[in-house]
């Protein structure tokens, strides 16, 4: 009776704002950043792939990463299916990587539905998040909708896109479902401190549940080209060449803001995109002094009289802090990282100086 | 008719002012840190070597250092004959040493003059060294005085022994030779202000000449247990044994406190004993944005609107800084350390808690 539910977990990031822990060759969603007690755990592409378990079989779960990192997703997951991993031949945002993982799931079952969700985002409880899933995919299946989830914001992120949420539409085991009334860019910040009091806007999360029918439809409509490529390519094209002609466009903005159908489930349990060592930082337990630490492998922090920081540092290897505080420090491989944490930010101004620099040390 | 010149390079020390770049087993004087083009250059003991050049042949060089760095020793001086290593079975200060290496030059010279000079201090320049040397010689071998290097303050330090100064008693080639009148330990902050305002006094700073014949009736008036033992080595006792019996004592207090004759030659060239990160930032040329770096082995710093910072770095690696002023941060093997450089001096509380929380990081 009810429809098989698939999961697409998109893994294709090549973020920088986790340099140096991150690397061109091994993004965020591989590190094991946070998560587990005090900081660190396991990669969180792999606590993605736990938060599905019991909602989401393996053979069911996709995951679309670029070529080059299908490796570091295999030792992730083990327990992926070899045909469930979708290698893009080149990064395209999120609106092409969307598209062929529609396609692929339509091409098994055309009367699907699909979550489709970033690797890299921290979620808290499982279970709550299983819920809203499950909800989400009995709108989806009834309405035909496109459903983003909606983050109850917790402060004036300028940072992120918001949606201005509606009435509601509908219920499903207790979890309600809102009309969007509109998508809003990255606001200044009175206009998300606005946004924050009216109590009606929520943060775009780019998690999304929809039929495979009805995003494949948006496809065709919003985004023509985009359909006619992987059309092409289910009849014998060569992925890289179509593909590299894909243009960069995020799935928000080339299908979803011009959807008709869109609706969005409002959570407010604990969520994060990670997208800073700032952010790391405040989902860090703090530990003595008020410094926080994230050390796979072993690695130590010695502080004197030091408070406030977060530090990451990988393997046999200690840091000492004497006398710092509110400092990001982060070593990693050949590379070491010193910044104030509301500077967090500007890791990418090295990242972008080390592209013309010393691209060996990214 | 001029008596030989011997030279005496004090290379036992076990500094962690330095930590993490001077290590145990790679203490200070080994280290590259200082003297070259913006940072960086030869090891200080090998610098040191160099600065004799000239002035005492390698065969008169004696080489006092630990037993477990003879190595590092003869990698850093390979033109040192082997029989001139002088390996101290144990750290026992400075009187120990200059005892041993004074009993080792009068066998094979009884009639020589010495400079011992400590294998980690930057002085500059080397010929001004040397014709102060040469002026201590003619001294020590005209009057059996044991002279001592005075260093004319630059500020009001409280971190090093003074001389107070008197008349001039000699001259040597246009160089004055000083009564001393008395040491000071370590003073207060009030009153090196008014040692550096009087004039007359000059810091102690560890380097000093005298005849072979001068320096061992000293040691034998001053510390006759020292002497004794050394006697009973010469004669076949066992060094190690006999050495782990002596005191450790500071040759200034031990010898020239007591001494009648001590007499001061005054230097107003560049000097430092290289004591903390903090002093090796004010040695080393400031960089863009008033950053100071020293970076053996092709290491890189970016810094993006960072200012005032001594980074120290090993091999190919980076250090990337952002947003901060004023920090020491140290990459080198297995650790890494931020502090500010006015904090520099408490390193040493770091390498405490390792002593007992991490050794393998010493």
């Amino acid at each position: 009776m009810s429809r098989s539910l698939y999961a697409v977990i998109m893994a294709g990031g090549s973020g920088t704002r986790f340099w140096p822990a991150s690397r061109t060759a091994r993004p965020k969603q591989f590190l094991p950043i946070v998560g587990g007690s005090g900081g660190g755990g396991s990669p969180m592409i792999r606590q993605t792939w736990e938060r599905l378990d019991g909602l989401v079989p393996p053979e069911r779960i996709l995951v679309v990463t670029a070529a080059d990192q299908a490796g570091l997703v295999r030792d992730c997951l083990p327990d992926l299916p070899e045909e469930n991993l979708l290698a893009e031949p080149m990064a395209r945002n999120t609106a092409p990587c969307v598209a062929l993982a529609a396609f692929e799931v339509r091409r098994r079952d055309p009367d699907s539905i699909q979550v489709v969700l970033p690797a890299d985002h921290l979620i808290r409880p499982a279970e709550a998040f299983r819920r809203s899933v499950r909800a989400a995919a009995a709108e989806a299946g009834a309405s035909g909708a496109l459903l983003t989830f909606g983050i109850r914001p917790t402060h004036p992120a300028t940072g992120y896109g918001y949606i201005q949420s509606g009435e509601v539409l509908a219920e499903h085991d207790g979890e309600r479902v809102l009309r969007v009334k509109r998508f809003v860019e990255k606001p200044e910040r009175r206009l998300a401190e606005e946004f924050l009091a009216s109590g009606d806007f929520l943060w775009n999360a780019g998690i999304f549940v929809w039929s495979t029918r009805a995003i494949l439809d948006a496809v065709a409509e919003h985004a023509p080209d985009l359909y006619a490529g992987l059309e092409r390519v289910e009849a014998g094209a060569e992925l890289a060449r179509t593909y590299a002609g894909f243009e960069k466009q995020p799935v928000d903005v080339a299908i979803l803001e011009r959807a008709a159908s869109v609706r969005t489930i409002a959570i407010d349990y604990a969520w994060s995109d990670v997208g800073s060592w700032a952010a790391l930082a405040e989902l860090t337990e703090a530990g003595a002094q008020d410094n926080r630490a994230v050390l796979p492998g072993g690695a130590r922090l010695v502080a004197e009289d030091a408070t406030g920081c977060l530090v990451f540092a990988e393997g046999e290897q200690v840091v000492a802090l004497v006398g710092v505080r509110d400092l990001v420090v982060v070593q990693a491989g050949n590379a070491t990282l010193v910044c104030p944490r509301d500077r967090a930010q500007d890791v990418r101004r090295i990242v972008e100086r080390l592209r013309e620099e010393g691209p060996e040390f990214l």
